[in-house]
């Protein structure tokens, strides 16, 4: 039951966005009572952070499944799967959060550690996927870069960005990070 | 009277969000009546488009001056320049303006060609700075790339990021950026 709820928060939050998402139409989508859904979670910031966190945990162990099964990947290849890991509506749910909790204290005050967490998760993946050897200057904030970069390009895909000039942008960063981190793809 | 309209406008997107900002709120801040508030922008989503955009115009001759005032920057002051640029509070407006186009298909229609506009007005002022030859192949990419960063890092900002993660980022990528373009800082 707690699932459902908040698999069906995270759907509305990608169709609706967060001011449109009410708890009535989550307990309608998830086939839960109002009653039950009230015990779960008392308010709408305790179930929003709940379902993104959730998802967010899900997709964590996804990306590390698809880790594991690449073995020692490409550069490209890593990049690829770091794209699509944030571009994925766990992003978009993910990003009505962020800027609903911009001005919104108690909810900055829930999303704020799931952000840090989960940031300090993609780094330690994406370092060991890239094989980058952290204690060389300038490999961490390259790596930091990388990451800020899928953000930004994930951010223009909700913009209605296309994906053929995410490919062009993604072959030139995987060779520039060969290059600066000396290896060959 | 316009213009007060669009900058209380502006200021009530960066303070209270999308969903908070209403149209009586702008019309009350900026001291206009609901009357000649209704003619100028008989619409919310009137009144926001044209907010954001005449904040994007004005920035965007400001980081044409300041592009112009600094000569031939060394790419890490570049770097500076259009962070600053995007992490301005004329960023967080366009974002809360984002992310309610997405749900919102009249103003998505209405911001889609604003912000296709603006990239392509910032990738200009971006090559023209960097002393970019996009002739070469590869170079196009590594400026977008750049732009994406720098929207990367402003959502980062705006969940408060520390500044000084976001410095060592840059220092980073400027020199890689010089790597890579075959410049010398």
């Amino acid at each position: 039951m707690r699932a459902r709820l908040l698999e069906a928060c995270v759907e509305l939050l990608v169709e609706r966005g967060y001011a449109g998402t009410t708890t009535t139409l989550v307990s309608e989508r998830a086939g839960v009572s109002r009653g039950a859904q009230l015990h779960h979670f008392p308010t709408k910031a305790d179930l929003v952070v709940a379902a993104v966190e959730h998802v967010m945990t899900e997709r964590g162990i996804a990306l590390d499944e698809a880790a594991r099964s690449l073995g020692h990947p490409g550069t490209r290849a890593v990049l690829e799967l770091l794209a699509d890991h944030v571009t994925s509506s766990v992003f978009t749910a993910a990003l009505e959060l962020w800027v609903a909790a911009r001005t919104d204290a108690d909810l900055l005050a829930a999303v704020a550690p799931l952000e840090a967490k989960t940031g300090r998760e993609t780094h330690r993946v994406t370092v060991e996927l890239l094989g980058a050897d952290e204690s060389v200057p300038g490999v961490r904030e390259l790596v930091q870069a990388t990451l800020d970069l899928m953000r930004g390009l994930a951010l223009a895909t909700t913009l209605g960005d296309d994906d053929r000039r995410r490919e062009r942008i993604l072959d030139q960063w995987a060779a520039t990070l060969d290059q600066t981190l000396g290896r060959t793809a």
